[in-house]
């Protein structure tokens, strides 16, 4: 009885969202649906990450959950460059930055922490993430300042955002060389090793193969319910005269980023912290590195060249958080009270974000 | 003989800057006498923060030594907010941040350093130190930033200001819990238990129960003998022509400060660093995430609101002293070179601030 | 006939390129003349180096080989400064920076980190060098905000200039203090112990003394070729319409530090990274903390005053480059990707100052 009430409930609120969204039913009832349903593909989606990082390993487990999660984004990123909306899709590019380093990996650290007192990982990957995030913020800071201190031509601007976006996408790159192939040793789990002696505690529910394939079809899912959710939401915008760049930075990210959530806080309740924290910084990674710049490009194939200058207080936004992500990262080290840290800068962008 | 010379002299000098302050003498006879007399009081709490210390431990010894050294920041704080005075109030936060993290931090670990080649403390202290330095760095930064960018109205100004302000009281109020009760041996001095084996070199003067009362004493005295000689420098502001930020900044923040500049030289003297660090840092963090919150709050509730913004140059030198106090500190080893740089920074402050 | 082949070349290449400088032959061809000349004296200067390095130690080594190198720039600073071309001496000390910084550490860690996986340098050295990078940083970005935002009268920048210079000036010499005399030992490389057992791979191919002759010998004529070179780009520059900040900053700074880069890469590759970072970072703070704050002096000397304020441009490239350097130096231990990641932020820059 209990094995079969979670998918049929899954299945159940996805097919009434898709209904909803397609016969286009009163907004706030379609939101209410589709946040139920994110809930059910979301903790789906965490499974099946879970249970592909039992047979790939915590790292490479987060890097997939990463990257399926992000497709969804890059799908919408697409739609929204396509449309010539190249504000929004900034701002829900900060936001995704802003929402994985500090809201997912602040509840993340919260909910291990209270559950074990020190959670460990690989104190090397932890300074590469850092000098990763680093390079994402150099690559939006440096065009930024030259083009405000000097007024350019808006060919000299295209040429630097395709040359930096260019750079950004071979340095992603041969960073999943770098960590999946010739340092891979160097960047493992501390815990990893003393995990094999507890086989039986992470036993997985499913096949290696069918973990894979639920793990494709969860994020599909996920994208689906997403954009739906997100696509109720520009009503809500409307009648609680919220600014487009909050929903974007604050709204669409938590909704967006609901399954990586659920996986990373479920991991590092299970002490797989290593996971958890490739979840969000390699999540933030990605946006930074590999969608952002790729949305440039295409949106430069699709002959509507969006730039790469962010506004001031994007820049800020992303800043201060890789800053306050960094400091807490960096010794390989976490607690409670260090997911506690990032929340509350997560809250001082919040209000900041909400009055402007 | 020598037992009765310091504390009659002690109470002498106390009495006599007390007399020349309500007897209103003339500025210059009362500002030499009430230096003297907080060289005595700075002397007499240091030995009671010492004494204190050693049943307590180095980190609640220097935590309670911050909490009372800022006692009287806070005081001096309320009667000019209640005044309107809202620039000097915000000039003489940054001095007290500054001045403790660059002068009291450096002279600290150049004194310390001069005499042990390498001092260490607990490096997982150090690391959470500076991510709660930067946390308040983002609560000053991200309000100036959004409000310089985007003008908004007084109203809401007032509301992130006091959204800001009560995140930062809790984090403050959380880290107490995290650092006294949930990991309290985790953020352990490192030296504790080489001192275990040497009782006999810190053998205290006082009993527990009259080295707590000496201490809250000292801090009484600390803070009207610091009121009285910052009362005679609003007339040496005038005669010698220097700006009321500089006065705020830096020489309200020394002699304010000397409590804390005499208890952390002699502590780091006797190898005890991490007392040091944590009355240094852990003082500018309690300015920084406490004494100003509250003093917006008290704003507010006296109908006389303050807003958290700072201007850019405060912000600016609260960041570079963050900025590098964070970096070195984080290794949780110090040495003489490290405190002149800390007092280069402050230098180079200095003579910018005299000149604007 | 091996044996000769080398200094023939040398020698040869360089008279050819002096005679090409005073005989004022074609642009064009002084050019590729002096370019071949600077791949060979830079050759020379290496293997100087290395000698030297051997007797020495890396560390000192790596001093002695940054302060040859920059006696080139100071020497051609002071013409500059003489000439009142101040914006090209403030571009190329930039460019020596981040040309340091980026180009020369980024090659040095991506050719060492191909040949081993990991390499390792002294910790401690790396925490100091970054807080000793924010120190430059700090002196050059405070007298811009303070000027920025304060207008200030001349005689008061001049004020500001010249103690914030003698503050570096004194910061450096005391760092030579701390590295090379009370601290050496504290500093050392790490990987020295295991280099005494292999004492055959490493044998010099000159004596002592003739190591030190051949390492000043080479010095000056580095010093020589570079300046030749550079004085045929200012003719390149008007033909192919580069901004003087695009020369400053990056021909000059690759051409006139070609004899680091060979050097520091050579070391690399020899698993000698102490050395190559010595170079590299210590080059760079020599040209912040001590070549800069001398040319000020010279300038008041002179009597042309120079002052300290750097355009936002130079100090975002300075600021983000100690931010990348100092993130990925300071665990003491580098790889291939990290080198790519300096080049990564080198190219960003190098487009950036390109197009201004």
């Amino acid at each position: 009885m209990k094995k079969y009430w979670f998918p049929s409930l899954l299945i159940l609120t996805f097919l009434l969202s898709a209904i909803g969204h397609y016969a286009d039913w009163n907004p706030t009832l379609q939101f209410v649906i589709s946040a139920i349903a994110v809930i059910f593909v979301a903790g789906f989606l965490g499974k099946a990450t879970e249970s592909v990082s039992h047979y790939a390993g915590q790292r490479l487990g987060g890097f997939l959950n990463a990257t399926f999660g992000n497709a969804a984004e890059l799908i919408i990123g697409i739609l929204l460059v396509s449309n010539g909306q190249f504000e929004i899709v900034k701002a829900s590019i900060t936001g995704s930055i802003i929402g994985n380093l500090l809201l997912v990996l602040g509840l993340s650290l919260f909910a291990g922490g209270l559950k074990y007192k020190i959670q460990n990982f690989n104190v090397s990957l932890a300074g590469l993430n850092g000098s990763l995030m680093i390079l994402g913020i150099i690559a939006l800071f440096v065009p930024a300042i030259f083009l405000n201190t000097h007024a350019l031509q808006s060919e000299d601007k295209n040429v630097v955002s395709l040359v930096v976006a260019g750079i950004l996408i071979v340095a992603y790159l041969l960073w999943l060389v770098f960590s999946m192939i010739t340092h891979k040793d160097y960047l493992a789990d501390v815990t990893e090793d003393s995990e094999e002696q507890l086989p039986h505690e992470h036993a997985p529910m499913w096949s290696k193969g069918r973990s894979i394939v639920y793990l494709i079809v969860a994020t599909v899912m996920v994208a689906f319910v997403s954009e739906w959710l997100v696509h109720t939401l520009d009503t809500f915008t409307e009648k609680f005269g919220l600014s487009e760049i909050f929903v974007g930075a604050f709204v669409v990210a938590i909704v967006g980023n609901a399954a990586e959530h659920s996986a990373a806080i479920m991991l590092a309740m299970k002490n797989k912290i290593g996971a958890s924290v490739e979840i969000a910084i390699g999540s933030s990674l990605q946006i930074a590195l590999f969608v952002a710049p790729v949305l440039i490009f295409v949106s430069h194939i699709l002959g509507r060249p969006m730039d790469i200058v962010f506004t001031v207080i994007e820049l800020a936004a992303i800043g201060v958080s890789v800053f306050i992500a960094k400091s807490i990262t960096q010794d390989g080290s976490t607690n409670w009270y260090e997911g506690l840290l990032l929340l509350a800068v997560y809250g001082i962008l919040g209000v900041s974000f909400y009055l402007v």
